[in-house]
């Protein structure tokens, strides 16, 4: 069995390769191919740094460019202006150039900065992304968002910005806390959910492998998830169509991680509770049937995910969704489920979204 | 005489039109054309607000959408992240999302900081460039250059971003205080300098009736200006290589801006006082005539610009030079001319920029 996989994924902006399997991050032959550069600048966290940051030093030895590194403090309330300034900072003190290439090693947070850094610095240098989550493995480290969160919202500042490359290395899951392992298992339900249900039906037959770590079972959903992934981003890469798909769960998701203050739900558990919602409300519009709902909230929970969200008042769930960058024109937007892996996108007025949280009920009345 | 212009701009990423006459920002035609929006936000400055504010949202008045305008401090001083961060403030507030239309009102300063918040509000939404300085009317306005500055550099942090249109509505120059009349002529002089000996010609005849602010004589700077500077850019959006020579006079006017601190002399000011330096290093490097240089001092002279820079130790101008974004490697670069209409770029190593810095005399030796 051939543990290593390449995808391309071929987008209007650029053709870029994510190459899947153990130990890419170290390959001193992927860097030669990649590694072009007058420096390099690593953008890593404090928990991740200690874990991979040496080692990635020393595959980068060969090239024999400056290398700086910069470590910021984890987690999701960290990815704002002050840690992008931060970064900044660093560069111009090490006189970054246009010909510097940033290296993102860490999870989303660090990916989704050093994303939005790499598109900003001097109108726009180079990256690539080493994802050491299993959320950024299978989501966020492909595709080209970029973002920092804004107090009012979460990526309200951001580019699409491809990465040069993206150097998946599943080695990485082995270190990495349960908790974050649930929460990247999310997306790739969530992938799964909108787009494939062979994918689904493999995670409902796995999940106690996935949950072991077994690598097989990690490269085979890695790989389902890129190539998900590589295929929508690359027909819509700035989201004016098919790509919205992929935010199934997500307006509620996001709703709950900001109601609840970043960083108090991780991402993906937000995701979790946020894809039940969403399948309610597939359901409430006669759209989806409810075995297959309970076949995804089921999921949900044999992933260690929450599938109840928290009890918002309902005033506070429409702000919090009607200020979602997905809203548009006073319309709330919504990903649906017309059956396990077929997804559309279906518009909602707060009033309609009023009634369906109290039918749900989720929210008490007024 | 018509004295309306339009002018394609074909970048890879965008066409778009620059539309040159005169009263074309209260033009409900070119609004209800380009105008298409969820809601539209004004970003202007304190000193343009009063004299072309109110006529700007009558003339928004037909469109029927939700107007906010957010008026900033005036001046390049104001073109960093605290500002930005304003305008993304009243953005959120107001509800803002994909569909909203950025108009930004004002010179550069606006222009880029509307354009870089546009650039990068929820990953890039639509723009329109009013300017209102003649800087702005032919250079900044087009291209698609946005930015902000850090306190290490100018424009250090930016994207590149096409607006939707330009309307340059030479009537605005009227109420142009002298020196920033002066301050734009500066670029048009560049834009001969490097690329037209005709314009340069033109200036050379025309410099009176261009600081009365003759109508025919703007209108006759502004479109070879914007010509020169659309073929450019249409080939080499991202200044991979032609667009470089636009920044004639760039390398020393920014380290003259910035050794003072931003503000102190105008961006145009620098820039002719850059330009002559630049004509000098030409010199030095045997690829000008010593009349042409003569001729290019004379005419920054003619416009009232300073052809002279402020007298820097040899060490503030290599660190200032060097921390530039057109450094690369190590090295700095430099637009320099062949002739008057003909530029091309250098490389050169601190050590070499001292020499000729002694060489010319602009810095006694350490």
């Amino acid at each position: 069995m051939n543990l290593e996989r390449t995808i391309e994924v071929a987008t209007a902006s650029r053709t870029y390769p994510v190459v899947i399997g153990s130990g890419t991050f170290e390959r001193r032959d992927l860097w030669q191919k990649y590694g072009r550069a007058s420096s390099i600048a690593i953008v890593t966290n404090k928990t991740v740094a200690p874990l991979f940051l040496d080692r990635l030093c020393a595959a980068l030895q060969p090239l024999q460019v400056p290398v700086v590194s910069i470590a910021l403090d984890d987690g999701e309330p960290y990815k704002t202006w002050a840690s992008a300034s931060k970064i900044f900072d660093a560069l111009i003190a090490a006189r970054c150039d246009r010909d510097t290439l940033i290296v993102a090693l860490g999870g989303g947070v660090v990916g989704d900065l050093a994303g939005f850094v790499a598109a900003t610095y001097q109108r726009g240098i180079d990256f690539i992304q080493i994802p050491t989550t299993l959320l950024a493995l299978v989501d966020s480290s492909v595709g080209g968002k970029t973002a920092i969160n804004h107090p009012a919202g979460k990526n309200m500042i951001g580019a699409f910005h491809q990465p040069r490359a993206v150097l998946a290395d599943t080695a990485t899951l082995q270190t990495l806390p349960l908790r974050e392992l649930r929460a990247g298992i999310a997306e790739v339900i969530k992938h799964g959910a909108m787009a494939s249900a062979s994918l689904f039906t493999y995670l409902e037959a796995n999940m106690t492998r996935l949950l072991a770590r077994d690598p097989e079972a990690l490269l085979k959903v890695i790989e389902e998830s890129v190539l998900i992934k590589a295929d929508i981003v690359g027909s819509d890469e700035r989201e004016s169509g098919e790509r919205a798909l992929l935010n199934f769960g997500h307006t509620f998701g996001h709703a709950i991680e900001q109601g609840l203050g970043f960083g108090t739900w991780l991402h993906g558990e937000a995701v979790g509770a946020g894809m039940v919602l969403a399948g309610k409300l597939s359901v409430y519009l006669g759209m989806l049937e409810q075995s297959d709902l309970e076949r995804l909230d089921s999921l949900v929970m044999r992933a260690g995910l929450p599938s109840t969200p928290p009890d918002f008042p309902p005033a506070v769930w429409l702000d919090l969704m009607a200020g979602d960058k997905k809203s548009r024109g006073g319309e709330m937007r919504f990903v649906v489920l017309d059956g396990i892996g077929r997804a559309r996108v279906v518009n909602q007025d707060s009033k309609q979204v009023l009634k369906f949280l109290l039918a749900a009920g989720l929210t008490e009345p007024a």
